[in-house]
């Protein structure tokens, strides 16, 4: 249980929308059979890159209040290999100064950090954290692979932590994660480190591509998740109905709906974005976090479950007090 | 204050050896110049990927104790781009289930895991925690730009984290760090991510090469860093001559002796591993410490100060009791 608060929420949308009927072509197969297969009927293509986009998140989470003592980048996708995308965030915001690094674990990056800055507030070692995801998976979309090609989406989302009091209540109730290496080949961008270096001549185009077996992700992540669920509500002593929120990770639609048809959550708990803005890697889990923010469905003393599957293969689950 | 030991340790040096005379040709240059520009006389060439150098440093660290419960990849330079390396290091070491992710902020990414792990710990998350750096500089080098080039070597450490009793008394008494993006051009390797992207027809040779105005870092570590040295003797209430080790970041000859020249502490106090190893970009730090607690210099109770700069550009400083 670490004392924690989400004091400001930003996010960015880039304008410009790419509905699966402007997909289609590009794939060579239907807008049917896009909707049919990854449930996206639109999403973001960003003009501006990771480090502009997490920056403008950034700063709404800011609401113009004070510096944060440290910036935390937890994308899927850097900006480039080195300095980590931290440093260009800070750079965007105008900011110099501040320690800076990155948390990565593909699109559970966020639900790691957040759990990670937990800890550094409950430990005293920080006051005021800003955790930005920024992803922009549509740069490594294979149209050679038209299931994981039609799935993903640019976005970026962003939440600023700081201590919360006795009285307010807010908190990390719970956090668990596992990884199973056996998984590692069934989501992977091979390409941009020592492996498949871009002046390795034996790297091959597709190396440098998003590529994702998803039905076999969906298969382990069907069974773990779930295990992941139970033991979460057993360890807290929790059921299903007392949580107001679930936010999945939005790999797919059927991904997304499987925490209500396999889950046994209602419908109405269970946050869907995936539709709207595809899977925006780990931008989702915060993005769909922020806009039920906005929007003010979330409140605050609700309990929010952030939940998901990541390349890896690893799976995450928090639970958090709002 | 975090009450952390160092309950195991382990090294990867890869048995080639490259020796300046060799590099010398490819670089264009002499032997005595690469001597006195970067001050390293030899470097280790790794035939085997970082996820194999990093789990042979890890396996070591654990000796054949229990598993981990989090294990963390703290290098500077990825496997690739997904997922995250902490998970091929988790394959190669023939584990399942145990949660895994990264921590960068390239050369100063073994400080911020170290520090963040043990907040970790100190929050009751985890209870035995290995990080591990693994990095294989020498796959970037641009030999078009001699004086970096001749830095780089590969090496990989790892280190088991554990909570310590008070009787113990092994702590991390101190972190502090800081990044200012106004050096983010200083070091960089521009490619590997969405701003030049391996297939962007822009994104030309070099940017997937290693880059690093060396004077420049060097001109503004050497005040920064003072400055954060002072700073943590100033907030630890302790002097130069109580500090047993100082254990830079090995970014050259020239930066390692900076610590006694213009930083005040004897020859003897500041351990130096780049003439024979080069700059291993994160694993420089860890390899270092690794070293000198295999080959007893240092032992139980004494006072280890980590610091250094990394791209960003960051500097840290890290007190520990080992």
């Amino acid at each position: 249980m670490l004392n924690v608060k989400i004091s400001g929420s930003g996010l960015y949308l880039p304008p410009k929308i790419e509905s699966s009927e402007e997909l289609a072509p590009l794939l060579k197969r239907s807008t049917d059979w896009i909707h049919q297969k990854s449930g996206v009927y639109e999403r973001r293509i960003s003009d501006i890159d990771v480090d502009e986009m997490g920056a403008i998140a950034g700063k709404e989470a800011l609401d113009s209040g004070d510096k944060p003592d440290l910036i935390i980048n937890a994308s899927g996708v850097p900006k480039q290999t080195i300095p980590d995308t931290s440093t260009f965030f800070q750079k965007e915001m105008g900011f110099e100064g501040i320690p800076s690094f990155s948390i990565h674990c593909t699109c559970l990056s966020f639900i790691a950090a957040f759990h990670t800055a937990s800890s550094l507030i409950q430990s005293q070692s920080y006051k005021r954290i800003l955790i930005i995801s920024s992803d922009r998976g549509t740069i490594g979309r294979n149209f050679d692979e038209p299931e994981s090609a039609s799935l993903l989406g640019d976005g970026a989302a962003s939440v600023l932590l700081e201590p919360s009091s006795d009285q307010e209540g807010s908190q990390l109730l719970y956090h668990t994660m596992s990884t199973w290496p056996s998984g590692t080949n069934l989501t992977e961008v091979r390409g941009g480190g020592t492996k498949k270096h871009p002046l390795n001549p034996n790297t091959k185009r597709e190396d440098n591509l998003f590529s994702m077996d998803g039905p076999a992700v969906y298969k382990i992540a069907r069974k773990q998740v779930y295990r992941m669920l139970l033991r979460t509500l057993n360890e807290t002593g929790l059921d299903k109905e007392s949580i107001d929120w679930v936010i999945p990770h939005q790999a797919s639609k059927k991904a997304v709906d499987a925490y209500s048809i396999v889950g046994g959550f209602r419908d109405k708990q269970v946050l869907e974005t995936v539709s709207k803005f595809g899977n925006c890697v780990a931008a989702s889990v915060p993005m769909t976090l922020v806009m039920a923010i906005k929007d003010r469905r979330i409140k605050r003393g609700d309990l929010v479950m952030l939940i998901g599957t990541g390349a890896g293969l690893s799976a995450a689950c928090s639970l958090i007090r709002y």
